[in-house]
């Protein structure tokens, strides 16, 4: 099988979560065995919509680091970085700004959403609208050829292709790589609330940190079926997020189909089932938390980071150093 | 008195011309002395309106440092750089970008003026829209607190203000300096053909580098007053670009003097006047093309912009680092 090279990461805007385990970090653990993988803490695109809360960013870089290691993302097969410690990706992205329009930037699907959804319609930092070019330059300085992301992030993608072939056809070269998307399956876990997406700003989130006593009291305070009042009553599966965890996290499938169907008939408490599901989550959880621990204790999460961001740094400057070649600014 | 930290430069997208000279090199060589001088060879700024033409930015790099060294700048007392060489402009770019929004950059008036001039309106080259804060990085970075600008670039500098408190505001630091606009007495020369600015792209430019036949023949193609038909018709001399010439290359006033009474009351030919001029033109270029011819044969051009752009990145390095403490990004 033909080794790829992936590029994937998180804004360090808080700790992750479960959502974040189902979206992505599983994927990774497993992808990063037949792959290379580089997987960026995107501290300057954080800031896109951040500068004035630097010390949130800082802050969570280490936070999303013990993430990611705690969940067995192994830090000798996959080379995680800081994007500023690259700064190779901030010379791409003035280069690549001057190869595509602003009308065409601020038509992105996806940048348009989270305008919309970030209520900044009026006072949009122009850092935020070219964000996408910026990850086009994380992608490319890479020569990331797989890229995984969420259904809603496909536009950044192909903003990336473009990007990619103007380059290589403007400099009549081939330097650039044009990435795939790969979208997981399951792309995303409701919220505790039962909301559609769990995220760390929507007070919804269980996170891959939170000690016990916390999940205990997540976990009680689910929502489930609203319909369901009375024990006895018959209760909804569907839209009910106790049971999608339990799906998602279950081994037991049997006794899952037992409990829903139970629900389902009427008779079947929330307590029973939410006192299954801490269960389910403790077991997975449980490593999780001793993996943390391990890792606390054996290694200086900067050390890490340093070394990972000087491998990364290696790979994106000889690609700039083509790109520059390409462009004719190979003065000396 | 204080010694001033200055930067000033220009896009290499041609060679300078005699409109330079007296907006701007003339100022430099005189400032040299009694200032720090950055002066940067703006390859990358180039780039966002010559995207597509990497080839002409990259011939002229080396074009102007000739022009620059010919009229008498010394690299030895002011920093010659190219900008591309001093990556750190890039980073501080993107950190820029995000406090500042889309809107107020598509209403700089400056960049406003210069996308209708280039009739670009629908194609906006990213980059170009975003360029005033490329150039605050770039002012930034070196601590500027004097920037020679034209009259027309005034809202650049106010732009980079606003960025200089912006930042300093947020980040709670006095990092960064506010930069104090210098605007020349005589900001800009008539083209030969009389229009009102000569230009690089305007077909109306009497080049630095021209040698003396061309010199001839640009003169005696000069715009005059095309009232004055007949020799011993009365001439204007007001928007005749040949007397305009003629006192700002010109030292002999007296004669000038006569000359522009006699022209105006008639009986003056326009050859004589132009005659003239190319005297007067030939008296100042003559030291500048001895320069250029001396300068040509003892040194590596290439060489010269190393050294000069090692200097200039050991200043930005320093600003950057000062930036990401503010910012909470000094991770290790």
């Amino acid at each position: 099988m033909n080794k790829r090279i992936i590029l994937t990461g998180d804004r360090p805007t808080g700790p992750l979560h479960l959502g974040h385990f189902v979206g992505s970090l599983k994927n990774r653990v497993k992808l990063q065995h037949e792959n290379t993988q580089y997987i960026m803490i995107a501290d300057a695109q954080a800031l896109t919509d951040h500068a004035d809360r630097p010390q949130i960013v800082r802050q969570n870089v280490e936070s999303v680091l013990l993430d990611y290691l705690s969940v067995g993302i192994d830090p000798d097969i996959s080379t995680i970085f800081i994007q500023s410690k690259v700064p190779e990706v901030f010379e791409l992205t003035s280069y690549f700004l001057n190869l595509v329009t602003i009308n065409r930037l601020k038509h992105n699907p996806t940048v348009k959403a989270e305008i919309k959804q970030k209520h900044i319609e009026e006072a949009t930092p122009a850092g935020f609208v070219v964000y996408p070019v910026s990850q086009a330059a994380d992608i490319t300085a890479f020569k990331a050829n797989l890229v995984p992301v969420g259904e809603d992030q496909l536009p950044m993608i192909e903003q990336t292709t473009e990007l990619v072939r103007k380059f290589n056809r403007t400099y009549k070269c081939k330097v650039l790589v044009e990435p795939e998307a790969m979208v997981p399956k399951i792309a995303r876990l409701p919220g505790t609330d039962g909301g559609a997406k769990m995220g760390k700003t929507l007070n919804n989130a269980i996170y891959l940190s939170d000690p016990l006593n916390v999940l205990e009291k997540k976990v009680k305070k689910m929502y489930t079926d609203p319909g369901h009042l009375r024990i006895e009553d018959p209760g909804k599966v569907e839209g009910n997020p106790v049971f999608t965890y339990l799906d998602v996290f279950g081994t037991d499938l049997e006794k899952i189909a037992e409990l829903k169907a139970h629900y389902q008939k009427g008779g079947l408490a929330d307590s029973i089932v939410k006192k299954y599901l801490l269960e389910v989550l403790v077991a997975f959880l449980e490593p999780v938390w001793k993996k943390r621990k391990e890792v606390e204790a054996s290694i200086l999460p900067m050390e890490l980071l340093k070394k990972g961001s000087e491998k990364a740094r290696e790979r994106a400057s000889l690609t700039l150093k083509e790109v520059k070649e390409a462009m004719h600014l190979n003065y000396f």
